[in-house]
């Protein structure tokens, strides 16, 4: 019988690890890029052009499915699974970090925080018990805890504060969590290590999350406009924090090179808008470095987006017919702008899953930078 | 060898007629409807899902793409077929019809017409021979010719001067398509006719362009607002004064219930945005007539959306799923809407083919409202 969570690093170079986590709802390769599907659905592509990208889980968004179409409503119709037709593993995000980015006349309070929502006006509530609890009407199989996501550049005062008060949730979170023993018994939970860019506050919030026991860990408060730089240096020291033995997630991360980078600092799993929010925007991502389609220049270019992909995309379009979707603002174009970046993105995946397994990271990362950066 | 236009009718039941079109890039099964992929793109449909729901030809529009992404761009990138990635047939209307809904400060000569386009407004002319020469670098296997198209409810000298009009440019498009000799062996031309809702405009119309001598003949200047009972009192006499042995196309029709009312009239081949455009605005067509998936009682139906449909769409998503998509302007609800739109059209194309061959049109198109106009 398949186990609810099983995680087996498979080998390691360097800090970088390859393995496989299991799941009741399938296999997820690891490092492991998860697909952004906020409302239900990974824009613009149908669940099974999203898997034949090579994707093995998706990430669903509290904030916005408790708001549409309701998580009790997404229960009624048989879970996110049933309803959006994706029948593999789903993490859904606690609604932490949205409730703070999205909503209006938020105040946060011990309990949790209420807010407004940005789609009608109306008053909701979400705190460590309602997160579990939505994320289990929602079918989750990887539950992320309530936390805060402080800003970039707060105090250490505030920073500290912030972390203290997300370490009191993800506690609330492990109970809530567990109280749902049906869903508990299928699904997995993981903790949110905070702490900003505060070496000593990291150690404190690991800490205090390996106390309460989680399945993996989150890298969270990353990603929040301090640059790659900094974001890395917190690399440099944060997973090695968190349990050997569990997966590590570098939550809303990101650029092609940003992920390189950690999954050299041992990182296993990562989630980002950026393939699909910046592919309907025209930006293609390639082995060659980012490209914006709505140049010019790509107006009568008759080659692929990227000649060193083999997605349906670059196998069957020009540069110049994506550039004229693109501009005509056409639906198709957003359509293949995504299949192709989700492609590159889950390309890079397995080339580093790859390498690490050969034992080859470095040279690869070297190799790719050269390419990417130039 | 195959043929450049071969038509062959197969079964006739009553006036309506069920054949073949062969044509050097395909066989297009009659009565046939053509999705309309304006601008090098059937909306947010890639070409194997619109082949898929059983199309065997597309439209695309001259207007659209002689102002973006351009005919001579186009014809550089290699054609219309190479660069969407469509390889079946393609029918270009004239631009004709666009140019006078569309286009600002136009200004009609025995010439052609001049305006500005609605993009950029820069200023164009199209003339009979433009038109040809644009659809000649369009690649395009059903050329039209370039007409005037009255809107409805012009004067009777009105309509007889605009169809004089259009007959001397259907001479002027039959000459200019003939001029391209290599293009001219591989397309087909249709000639236009226009006359309001006067038999004896539409007499005359029809015996000029006879007299030129087209591929095939299109019932042209109805959809214009005149309503479905004066549409079809045209079409009980319009196509019987077209030779029966040649295709005949009513241009930009229609509902599910105009074209079984016009296939029993004896129309082979149709148009129209409706299954895509209303598609992307939440209206679905079923067998039991139409959906509007946004209405509120649908927000918690786990049926699919014609329990009679075995489209990809109707055997995978609920209607909950598609409203909820809807409602949130997801594309993914563009996308599902359109696919599923035009699969119940070229079902319905399908059953009328089938009927017709059996001999049972009559039976089939009372069944079909008796559902479909509850």
């Amino acid at each position: 019988m398949t186990k609810r969570f099983d995680f087996q690093i498979a080998a390691t170079d360097g800090k970088a690890r390859t393995g496989t986590i299991k799941m009741l709802r399938g296999e997820i390769r690891t490092p492991a890029f998860m697909p952004v599907g906020t409302a239900a659905t990974v824009k613009a592509m149908r669940p099974a052009e999203v898997s034949a990208t090579g994707a093995d889980i998706i990430l669903g968004n509290t904030y916005h499915l408790m708001l549409r179409p309701g998580a009790e409503r997404v229960a009624k119709l048989g879970g996110l699974h049933a309803f959006s037709g994706w029948d593999r593993p789903i993490l859904t995000d606690s609604g932490g970090y949205q409730v703070m980015s999205l909503s209006a006349l938020r105040k946060i309070t011990e309990e949790g925080v209420s807010f407004q929502s940005h789609l009608d006006g109306s008053r909701h509530m979400l705190s460590p018990e309602r997160s579990m609890e939505i994320q289990r009407l929602l079918g989750s199989d990887i539950v992320m805890a309530f936390d805060e996501c402080p800003a970039n550049g707060v105090s250490r005062d505030e920073a500290a504060k912030s972390m203290a008060l997300s370490m009191r949730w993800a506690k609330r979170s492990r109970e809530g969590f567990d109280s749902g023993t049906e869903h508990a018994s299928r699904a997995a939970l993981f903790g949110i290590q905070q702490g900003s860019l505060d070496e000593a506050l990291r150690r404190e919030s690991a800490d205090a999350l390996i106390d309460i026991g989680f399945d993996g860990y989150a890298v969270g408060g990353l990603a929040v406009g301090e640059g790659q730089e900094a974001m890395f240096g917190v690399l440099d020291y944060a997973p090695g924090m968190l349990p050997a033995d569990r997966p590590r997630y570098l939550m809303g991360v990101g650029k092609p090179d940003d992920l390189v980078g950690a999954v050299e600092r041992g990182i296993d799993m990562f989630d980002c808008v950026l393939p699909t929010r910046s592919g309907r925007n025209g930006q293609a991502f390639t082995w060659q470095g980012p490209v914006n389609i709505r140049n010019a220049r790509h107006a009568e270019d008759t080659g692929p987006l990227d000649p060193d992909c083999d997605c349906p995309v670059c196998s069957t379009w020009s540069r110049a017919y994506l550039h004229h979707l693109i501009r005509s603002k056409e639906i198709l174009g957003a359509m293949l702008m995504t299949q192709h970046n989700l492609h590159f993105y889950q390309s890079l995946m397995a080339a580093m899953r790859d390498a690490i397994a050969a034992g080859g990271f470095a040279a690869f990362a070297r190799d790719f930078r050269s390419r990417y950066l130039r």
